[in-house]
């Protein structure tokens, strides 16, 4: 993939304007308000894991409509706390793995949750959250489940349910409530963005080439997968297009960004034709908090890999240290 | 796609043991009572099709779990009934369609009902009925959708809906419940063995390169979708295997074939890595009705085409003409 | 296929020069004048297609060089003629095919015939016409064929055709000639165009993401077939190029657009790579006609599907209903 | 591509029945008895090609239906004749090319002659031969052209422009008519064993790869080009298998093969799937003369390159030096 | 990618005959004692890695040639030593890393030491120890590097490294030269087993997928990287195909497991075209010491992913716990 | 691939600035000034070749750092000398190859001398010369090897073997040392640039679709190998980004063009994604000497092929004849 979208130039300055509904306030308002009517029942059971340095709980907590959501909870062995913590979401098609994948960030002395993503982690991490909600005529696929609706859609769900991961992570007598970030690449940035935008207190974000920003854009500019997957639905359902959008416009991103308040890293790479360029910086750009951004010339949607895992603990020193 | 399986002449006599599970008829008929539980519900409502030659009716019957399932029921104008019928279902992806797109049966005199498919109608042919049933940690797409438990699998819901959908069709003044066959290529021709295994007095089944026919055989063979979502799910969940195949022996069609006895005509294409020949000679060696087989050796999936609609329909005018 | 062209916006008023040579009337009023030297001896004969809401004959007529070009003609079954009609062309590599598989038009109560394709059939849709022109040395397919000299060239000998199955067509007693439409997608669309720059009194054009339409563009920004199919002649005959495209300017689409008089309705698709959006354009704004087009923005060369089909059945009622 | 076929030992041995018609021979005769009623009419006219070493003749030459087959012939300048003499034929695509293009056989002191493909030399090397014969209903490319009659099959014609070409080249005052080797690879290599089958007294035949041999069998194991046009075109034409291969094989190679007696130099891959080593085998396995077989076991189609053009020297000079 | 190989009951029994040169072990002693001329200059340099449950030192040793070799070792942070120790090599194209990506063995109590692999570490994982020795004509890559003359192989200098690294490695005062295993997948499970066959003093060795073994049947079986290296030079160099695999058969892992005499634990999976089955097969079962397999049907070169570390911990804790 | 850069109004313009270091010549004079510190050492053995019309001499010389580099000296038989000579340097991958393996050169009079490619000549075209120098940790390939350091870097090496096969030539009896031209396509027209540039008294220059020009830009707007080596380095070694390019702006042939005097023909190919147009453009335009550019529109990076030998004989007739 060579340069697959606007000369960085004109990147740092794309703003374009954003597909926001009047009512998108009082729709997460009250879908919120609907997820709190269950009770959080956040559980933290112990797992054996045969790591040593580090303890690993098996999370359960009430997400969307009171299902239960799982997620680990992973903190350095015998610490005194509370700690700095960090609520990790995962890429599109993974789960949350098992106990043993995801260790930096315990290892860097924070206590670290990561969040099940539901129905998915049949791709490649393995999940254990089924999706109970309705999926509706959907081309295969999580990004068009429900799309004829925006109280249907996949994504009211998802986003819901990293909302109430945060409440959970904040009942653990480890987590520091004062020094939450929220964390993840791809469709985990996405969710690390919306959960910014709904939630006011949060100590920083770290996002990696995010998916679900400036939505129809990336449709139009894209066929890497799984924003391909609205387009093929768009496809198929030729007289839906409007209906559909109208729905994403709910979960944009770029919404999301613009109400967000925490300091954000962001990170974005030039070859990535998975989540291209102008949707980050479009994100990027409306984002309403301090913010940065690491620009990775050379890479596609890997983005900045080992390298920009180190640039994304010094950031998190940086904010909670 | 060269030759992609055994010779012909082994294909010929290739019959592999049926992974068939002991309490196989029980689970079906207790899944079938429950359905029944639910009324029918058989709605048929005239359309405006702009078509003269034929009349359309919007179908509406109960499927699975007292869901509303969609479908079109298509027959000659004017025409004094009853007819004999086809009930067809549809391959993988699509859903019933547009009212003008399938004209053949009708336009060869036979009062003609496609059934929708849950859930698809978002890859090709449009579909108007969701699948509300649960759909766990799945793969995209539909193959291992709720495959963990027998009781939420996917299939489990579809065959049921094509149970009640010949339920439906003979409840149509115009139909001849005595002379009723099922037809449908890929995924379709799978439902249709299917339905003629759970149905016991059908005049005759057409079945194109049907898929969900010796289906483990098929993951090991082929890296052909649909069947390659299985595999993919089994890639991930390496320790859920069996459990997979467990389920899946539920819906195997050499199962319902070794259970059929309408009369039955097969296709199936020698270079066809979608669903390849050794699963459909499995399927066709176990058929326990009069059946015979068109062989298309240099067809891939799209088998015999339009030559073998004129095989069809010849072979429908043999057994209700 | 993302957008692959212009904005939706630019193509509205995407205008290019035609490349007009200056005796392109003269040409083609000596190539039809030479066509009609052979008697057009146009033959209906009655096919026994196992349907019974249409009639289908098998069509004869003299071509060009008097040579005889096949087709079928299909009606509703005991109507009262004449009827409005429309004569279709064939997309690329396909022939007539048999006489089941295109029903819609006649169900729509339309007499309708389908011109088989010289030389082609054995890609998709079988034919039944051979090519018996001059081929010299072409690249594989048929866009080159006889390309260095404009007396030689396929489409020189394929739009006469289509000339003549007009004037076949309007010698069946039950077709009504103030009322015949043409219609084709893709090289059927551009056939279609051709027709409606030759023929003065045609009642409607319905022409889909039409090929051969600003010929030479298209060569430079895809690389989808068949366009493709000219260019690769290029890249081996390098010292040809300007040949090629002289004998080209003589078949363009916006040389016929630019001539035809009769109500139109093209449909294009923003990311069809076969048929390029400003080459569909092109042709649309040179029409002479009254127009509109439908404009699919998530397809590809597929277009409109089903959906369009309702759509056309509405324009050719509005015009000849 | 690793092996595609069987191993080394068994291709050594393998010695499939040949599709044989019982009218083979009288074919052959008739057909070149119907050739040889037009005049050879060789002409030799010197060419400029700015080469000082060679001499380089423009060819012509009536090949099948007294069409002009065009070709070059190139020596050593100066040469004091008769020179041993090969006469080359063209892979699938090409045509003779430039007359620089070819050199090493005039290099190493033969007369050179390459013959033109009719049709053929838009795909790589350019041609300048049209093929005026009939075309039919064919797939893209040339193995399906006229393949429904053997009268009007394109390798009918081919074949006889190469037998004619020898006549050709022995009336050239350089040539010594009793050291004339024929050679060629894929296409080109099938064309000579089809020419040392039909014409008695050559001195040797060098065949590389060759195309053409096993026909049917070929098209069932390999999904290569130009193979796979006949699997396409039987593809589709479903109800014409049978025909295709009655007309096939009157020019299926390995016929050829068993009528030859010059010495033959065949070369083989085992990792090439465009004349996959089976086909090569059953074809040298049947080869009637004196022979000898390079394999290259890690090759694909390119086979043995300049490494067997040396080894092809070798030969020419054992069997003519 | 299907199963791409025997079946798993042949593979169970297959044991190949091994190219095994008579001075196999004279030329590996020869080898490593040239190597022992250079003094080991072992070094542990503490790195800033903003880790906090581990301690990170960065590694040097002199490899083949007394070539300056890099590594991490990892350890818990203020461990009381001695530990069980874990010496990883990394896959093909990939390097040590940064010290943070590889926290696994540290984080279940054991000391670990990545070695850096010469000349890689710019496909992936980032690298930083050149290779120094003489590359030759290679095919761009590392498995063709120096091929032509068994002295200068690539991989005669890389697996002399693994010996150094292992030698390195016990003068850490936290590792227990008596609990030390070798582990890697793919190319590092390549040098894992060489480092088995050469050091007869290992705990235990774990090897996924390993590359190297059985080498000359890979290249003849799969088209997959890195074995297609091997097989493109032998397309190129046509003349020198034996010497090439006299070369290889002194770095052929199935020499090496004829050799071991540690407990391994290997992994396969069946769907792998990169390391088929059949050479992990051939190793396994050539392997002299007690040994355990684990079978992933459903996976290609990923094998066992996160499921299989765990049964690697498992393992380790077995042997060494 | 359609046209894959600017229009060509705009390439025949496009003059960006050159990176060019401020110690760019002090670096080649030294660089230079240390290879010639080696006897050049020519020595030129007769071959058997099996060719008549030609000679073929085996040749070697020191090139950089003393290392022995091989090539061919093929000439017209018994020509009486001195003769306009040609030295051609070889594309990407390949190296001289076997002595009867180009010939036109010399069968149009001239000396040609072709230069083996160090290291290369494992991908196409056989090669005889080692690389002796330093990879360091390189991408699969050439384009990396060494590149963190202007000093070791490949392309220092390679540029100075070509400078002194250029002296070498000169000292054969058979070469006129006015009358000699630097030739070569793809990477060895990027290497006769360099000769250019580095050599001031040459008679002329043939390059085709250079590579190695512009290079930056080239990784930013082509996928297409090699300069895809040099991108997928950056994308791993994420930090090393502007060390990697400052290295490359010491042989980046927009530098060599503009210090270049002799009389140049430049070919470029609108469709090449390899050597895109305006990398070569920019060269073109920066090139100092005399100059002409043939621009085949409907060309990859096959150029000109034939057709443009043609031209290149032209060409050297006019500047040498």
């Amino acid at each position: 993939m060579a340069f697959v979208d606007m000369t960085l130039k004109k990147l740092r300055d794309y703003l374009p304007a954003r597909p926001e509904p009047t009512d998108f306030d009082a729709f997460w308002a009250a879908t919120l308000a609907e997820a709190r009517t269950h009770p959080l029942a956040a559980r933290f059971e112990p797992v054996e894991s045969r790591l040593s340095t580090v303890e690993v709980e098996d999370v359960t907590f009430s997400g969307f409509g009171g299902q239960a959501v799982k997620g680990w909870l992973t903190r350095p062995a015998n610490a005194a706390g509370p700690l700095p913590t960090v609520v990790e979401f995962v890429g599109y098609g993974g789960g949350r793995g098992l106990p043993h994948e995801r260790l930096v960030w315990a290892s860097a002395g924070y206590a670290h949750l990561t969040m099940d993503t539901r129905g998915q982690g049949s791709a490649w991490q393995v999940g254990d959250t089924p999706d109970d909600g309705p999926s509706g005529n959907s081309h295969p696929g999580f990004a068009t489940r429900g799309v004829l609706d925006r109280d249907t859609y996949y994504y009211r769900r998802l986003y819901t349910d990293a909302v109430r991961a945060l409440e959970a992570a904040r009942t653990h007598p480890s987590v520091d409530p004062a020094r939450v970030l929220v964390a993840g690449g791809s469709q985990g940035g996405g969710i690390a963005i919306a959960a910014a935008g709904l939630v006011g207190d949060l100590a920083g974000v770290v996002t990696d080439v995010p998916f679900m920003q400036h939505i129809r854009h990336a449709t139009e500019i894209t066929d890497g997968y799984p924003y391909k997957e609205i387009a093929e639905f768009c496809k198929v359902h030729r007289d839906k297009v409007e209906r559909v959008f109208d729905t994403i416009s709910y979960v944009d991103g770029v919404n999301f960004a613009a109400r967000a308040n925490a300091p954000a890293l962001y990170s974005v790479a030039l070859m990535d034709d998975v989540c291209p360029p102008s949707t980050v910086f479009a994100s990027f750009n409306h984002y309403a908090g301090p913010k940065e951004i690491e620009v990775y010339p050379y890479n596609g949607h890997e983005g900045g890999g080992a390298h920009h895992v180190a640039r994304a603990l010094e950031f998190a020193q940086s904010v909670v240290g």
